[in-house]
């Protein structure tokens, strides 16, 4: 038995949507109890931190409606069924960017509510980028800003709350790590 | 208008449950063409990287039903309705460790899912931390175990993936560049 596993005694499906499913699991707790437990599954996503050979960081801005506002936000996007996460992040990159490069590479996965959901994010780190000339349509329905930034920029942009989300808060503080490395 | 704002239409309520409400908005988009948007609201929350008096890093692990497993992450909590986030940045740190501390300060905030939810995580740092004699107790339907581990051992967790959601990997990089500035 894993630890303080929760063994599911019934699972209500209550919506099946375009990107989120939503369930509510009746459980027993570890001392015999029930509960329930609210939980959104998602496709999962990678991210991106594309640097430019200029040294820039690639950022994205586009509205996100459950917060009603727009955010500045590395790249990135869902994963299709059964996709190696590294061939959307090179989708992904084009798409959002207009870039392709023979050098990107893993860094990390997270999730990212493991309180009620289970979407992950795979975290890539892209550099030696090349303009594409015809590069691959994004979504229909997604409106993007292009920004191509230095850390201070990134890191002003935090203290404005531009820059407001976990993955590209994560991705600006690598950003300063690797900086330190390098110095 | 702000920047590639998408007007409601009509806002469709899906579910109310303990923790999670789920809608799905019909929006214009800023083509004048329709979509739909699949929102989580979540009360938000706070974490704490709290740094004992020999320098270690209190972690808590429990298990995550959305994920089927267990994670080490920093201690955190939801907020209750209007209440000031540091003032949850406290019970939390309580009711999970154990631990009181007069030296708690804010550092950053972000939204963990915008794609979409709501969710926003307030991250606190604590140290100087004393042991509390009869704690607050926690939720009835929560199962922790606490630990207390060095920098090099987080970061051996993130490695065997025992530490693997984003407030945590983002607390144990912001220790990292932490002791990187001190020496």
């Amino acid at each position: 038995m894993k630890k303080f596993e929760e063994k599911t005694i019934r699972s209500n499906p209550i919506f099946q949507g375009k990107i989120i499913n939503v369930q509510v699991d009746e459980v027993v707790l570890p001392d015999g109890n029930t509960s329930k437990r609210e939980i959104v599954r998602h496709p999962g996503a990678v991210a991106i931190i594309a640097v430019t050979k200029d040294g820039k960081i690639v950022m994205v801005e586009q509205y996100r409606k459950a917060l009603e506002r727009s955010l500045v936000e590395i790249p990135a996007g869902k994963l299709e069924p059964g996709e190696d996460p590294a061939v959307t992040a090179e989708r992904e990159l084009e798409e959002e960017t207009g870039y392709r490069t023979k050098h990107m590479e893993y860094i990390t996965s997270f999730y990212t509510s493991p309180g009620f959901a289970d979407e992950i994010i795979h975290l890539y780190y892209a550099e030696q980028l090349e303009k594409v000339e015809n590069p691959l349509d994004g979504d229909d329905d997604e409106f993007v800003e292009l920004y191509e930034i230095t850390l201070e920029e990134a890191l002003q942009f935090i203290c404005d709350k531009r820059i407001h989300d976990a993955k590209t808060v994560f991705a600006v503080q690598f950003m300063q790590l690797l900086g330190q490395k390098q110095s």
